[in-house]
This record gives C-alpha cells, structure tokens and sequence, in this order.
C-alpha cells in the first residue's frame, strides 16, 4: 500500500530526528524549499506536476515571504489534497472559504506557540511600563539616566486582557507574578475555576475592560469579528497614559486610531509584535519614541518550532490515523 | 522637648502625604537640595553649619550624582549624627568604616527595591534570550526578523542565581513561570522548606552552578568578597555560549573578562544594568549588538521608591523610638 504523500514547504527540521523518522514511516514526505511570492506559487505547481499528487501538505516557520495562502498557492494541489496543516497559531493568512469550498481541512497550532507568544507580551509589558528602549538608546549614546522621576512599577496596576484563549491565559499566569491585577474580556466566560486559579476577572463588556485597564494586551485572533476591534471610539474609553501590547495580530487595532493616540498621549506607550502589512510596517513605528516594536517575534523560539512542528505533523498523522485532524480551524460537511 | 533634626538630602516627595506628616509631627525635617559632587559637600557643610546640629541624615533616590558617602560628604555631621538612613539596597558606596568608627549607623532598605530588581533581571534574561535590542535596532533601519532561525525559549533552560537574598528569591519565584529550572549560589543555604516553594536547587560550590547554567544572573551585593568573584576563570568554567544578566553590581563581575568573553562569543548575550564606574561606563558597552543595557534602573519605579522613602524614614524613626534602626548594615559597639 502507497503511503500517503505529503508536500512540505520547507524542510521540518526543526523536529525531533525520532519524531520525523516515525512520521516518515507513515508518510511519503517531499521538501520545497520557499521563497517568495512568485517562486513559491511556481514551486508547489511544479511539485504538483513532477511528484503529485498530494494528500497533504505542511505550511512551517517563515511563511511570511509567500502568504497568502489561498487558490493561487494551493489551487495545484486540489481536489486531491485533503489537508493544509500549518505550524502558526493564528489562521487570518488563509483564505479559508477557498479551502473549505475544496474539501481541504486547514489546521493551526493549538499549543506550541501559545506561552511563547505569551513571554514575549510579558517582555513587551516590563519594556513599555519601564520604558526601557529609550533608557538603552541613550546609554548607547553616551548618556546615562535620561529622567529624574521613576517609570512606572507592574506591582498593583490592572492587566486588561482581551482575547482569554490559551495565549491570553498564559499571560495572565505570568503577569500575575509582577503583582498585577488582571481582568479580561473574552467571548466567552472561561469556567470559574479556570478564573479563581488564574485570578482573573471577567469584564463582560470590552468598554469596561478598556475604562479599568492600566495596561492593555490583545490576545485575540484576527477574524472577521476582531478587525478593527480597537478603534477610535475603544481608545477614547481607555485611561489617559494607559500602555498598549499587541501580540496578537496588527489589525485588531486600527492603526490609524493608534498612531494618533501615541502622538496624543493618550495611549503612553505601545509594545508592538504585530502590525499592519507585515513587514511592511508604518514607517510611524520605526520612529516613534514612544513605541518598543518586535518583527512578529511571538512565535520564535526554539522550543515553539519544535512543538509546533510537532503539532502540525500531528495533525496530518491524525486525519490518516483517526479520520480527522486534532485541530481544525474550518469545518468540513 | 526639642524634636531630634534630620538632614534630608533631597525632598522625600515619593513617601505617601501621610507617612510624611506622621514621620513629620516626631522629627524636625531640614531639606537641602542635592547637586554635583562639590556643591553637594559644600551644601551639607553649610546646613551644618546654619542648622545643625543634626541628628540624623537621610540619601534619596538619585545620589549618583554626589557619591561617594564617606568623611568629605558626612564629618561636617559628625559627631552629633546617629544615622545615615539610604533608600537603596546596595551599600558599597559608603565609606563604612568611617560611619562605624564614628559611631553612625548606616541603614539601607531591605525590601522596597528587591521585587523591582528582579523585575528588570527578569526583563533582562527575556531580552538576551530573546535578542531583543538586535530585532528592534533592525525593524527601525527597516528591516523585518534578521535571522531564520529562532532564538532561545527560557522553557527548559537552567538558571543560576548567584546570590540568593531578597532579590534573588523574587528572580527564582518569578522565573519559574517561564518553565526555568532554578539552582542558586549563596554565602549559606535557604532554608529547605523556601528552596521547597522556589523549587531552587542549593549548588555548594559556584563552580558547579556556572558549569551547569544557561543563563547567569549576578544578584549578589558588592562587598569585598563579591568584588570581582566572576573573573576569567569562573567565565573560563562556564557553558560556551552562557547568558549573563547583571543587576547587581558592576564590579562583582571583572570588566575585562566580561568584555573578553563578549567577543569571543564565550557568552552569547549579556544583558547589564549595572556596570564599573557608572555613570561613566566603558565604550564597549555601547556599541557591543550582544549586550542589552540598562542605566542603573533596577530600583527605578514609583512603588520602589514609595517603599523605599518609606523603609527609609522608618530607620530613623525606630532608632529615636526603640534604639536601634531596622536594617542597619554595620554593628556599632
């Protein structure tokens, strides 16, 4: 019997050697190797050509350089290929009415990035609330402390986290060891004994959340619902001087309600991993003094690599093993 | 009867208003206002003289400007003076035998800098792993992520605490959110039950904790024991590769060698709050792209400072109540 055939874009090496050897006793595994837009799309049609077809296919790290990822990518692989499973957390890169329309699962991490994406909004909570890259900027230009009053300590403000999934929960646990108080506002109320252990308030509405909130960390996916979550109208709500994280995707918050409330004040300061049009960023944030920006680093590390990988390898053993992949983010009739 | 006359080198503005009227109905508060070196010798000198005598002395947040504490700054005090009470933790910038011999008590603070400390070495072991600086330095030139591999997650990785006092505690308690194995060098061992809720491991010899580590952080004081205790050597027993954070005390680690291994990737990052001859640091550190720097902020945040004018004040309070202040830091016979 013919194993089934898997097209990896990229090769998964951040894997265990023994985790890759026993799904390659499963599976018929064929590398690409990436690159841009152009090249990729010309890449996977080849490969569709010369070794298909496939039944599967593996979306790794550093997809950035050739998303999105929708007809024109994966068009070559239908109607045989039955999944897309993909090691990232976040799933707005997909055009998932296209891949559900062709019977292909599309499937995220559940796990693996999660706390590291977690550790880097806790990173980006003790930077902007001690204001640490203008502290090291002028160390490197010769200066010393540049501030006769101190910023502000974690210990008693109040954690506003909007988006309560497993990145939100992480977060909660970690900041609740800098003394912050934390509330958040989900869709859904996460099980009262899941909040008393991670003492966490739920704020029904999100104005409320925003109007109590020292500091403010998205954690939400991007979906249709959360585009623009953040606008103009949510940060007049917030606290004057409120601290802004988003590690989360950069359209949750409008960037244009953004940048005017950086020039204003109104928000003190942002720690952002994520923007619009990534990489191509606002040259704004390159600039402001008042922002500490990260190039979407949530995700690398390289325990995150490894468990992604190994989630996303899972999932495809899953659907040929059990008939259904562990984590899929459309549904199939 | 005459209240007793405290000299306050600065304004103690970040104590609370009713701490201050408290602390105010027992003690005759002179304020003179701190400047450079000289002017402040000359000031002291001179409220001495028009005020004096005084029986008490208190140094705020932002001495580094007029250190160090010895016979220029404090003899025009001498003899009437009981006590020297500093806002800080770290106590290497007075001239102790001078105060002993005099029979001042120096006092530093015990607990209101400690949690912000470990705050900002917690900070730091994130951003070295992490390489944050590096990321942002190159999102502002315009670039994206500068590497295709990710770096470190603290998941997994064994941090060695030197120096198990109150800061180091806080270090191990809030590092093992972040899924780090914690062992710890210290003068004497915690007792077992604390080891127990840090779940920190006792390495005996420091020779075996820096042998074992991922990570280094120096959370010791400066004394003459700890002067210079990470040399060559101890860098030479080291894992290739180790991160270093120092939030202690500059001298505690030999400048050379630090220096030395940073270029010859004997450690991969360091990230430094502290550093010889501060403000005055060398230009190494400046320019080095495998250093994160911090100007001496570790006690900088407004509850650090609260606490400590608090910690402070109460020192001079129970040496004129009970006899003797809180947390002197050299025995008078």
């Amino acid at each position: 019997m013919q194993k089934p055939k898997v097209l990896s874009l990229g090769a998964p090496s951040y894997a265990d050697a023994d985790f890759l050897k026993e799904f390659e006793s499963k599976f018929d595994l064929h590398i690409i190797q990436p690159s841009d837009r152009a090249g990729t799309v010309a890449a996977v049609a080849q490969a569709a050509k010369d070794a298909g077809p496939f039944d599967a296919a593996l979306i790794l790290m550093g997809s950035g350089a050739y998303e999105r990822f929708d007809a024109e990518l994966f068009s070559p692989l239908a109607p045989h290929c039955k999944i897309v499973a993909c090691v990232n957390a976040g799933y707005s890169e997909f055009d998932l009415d296209w891949f559900t329309a062709n019977q292909i699962y599309v499937t995220n991490t559940l796990n693996a990035v999660a706390e590291p994406t977690a550790d880097l909004a806790i990173f980006l909570i003790l930077a902007v609330l001690r204001d640490t890259t203008n502290k090291e900027a002028n160390v490197r230009r010769g200066g010393w402390r540049n501030a006769t009053s101190p910023p502000k300590d974690p210990n008693g403000l109040t954690l506003g986290i909007v988006g309560m999934g497993k990145i939100g929960k992480h977060v909660a646990r970690k900041a609740k060891v800098f003394g912050m108080k934390i509330q958040y506002y989900n869709r859904s109320r996460v099980p009262i004994d899941e909040e008393d252990a991670l003492g966490a308030k739920y704020c029904p509405e999100l104005d409320d959340l925003l109007a109590t909130s020292d500091v403010i960390s998205i954690n939400c996916p991007l979906t249709e619902s959360t585009r623009g979550l953040i606008g103009e109208a949510e940060i007049a709500k917030m606290k004057d001087g409120v601290f802004l994280v988003n590690t989360g995707r950069g359209p949750v918050v409008e960037e244009k309600a953004l940048i005017e409330a950086l020039w204003s004040g109104k928000i003190a300061r942002a720690g952002l991993d994520v923007f619009d049009n990534e990489p191509k960023i606002n040259p704004f944030f390159r600039a402001a003094e008042n922002c500490i920006v990260q190039p979407h680093m949530g995700s690398w590390t390289d325990v995150a690599w490894k468990n992604a990988y190994h989630e996303c390898l899972g999932n495809v053993s899953a659907l040929f093993t059990d008939g259904k992949p562990i984590s899929p983010v459309n549904s199939l009739s």
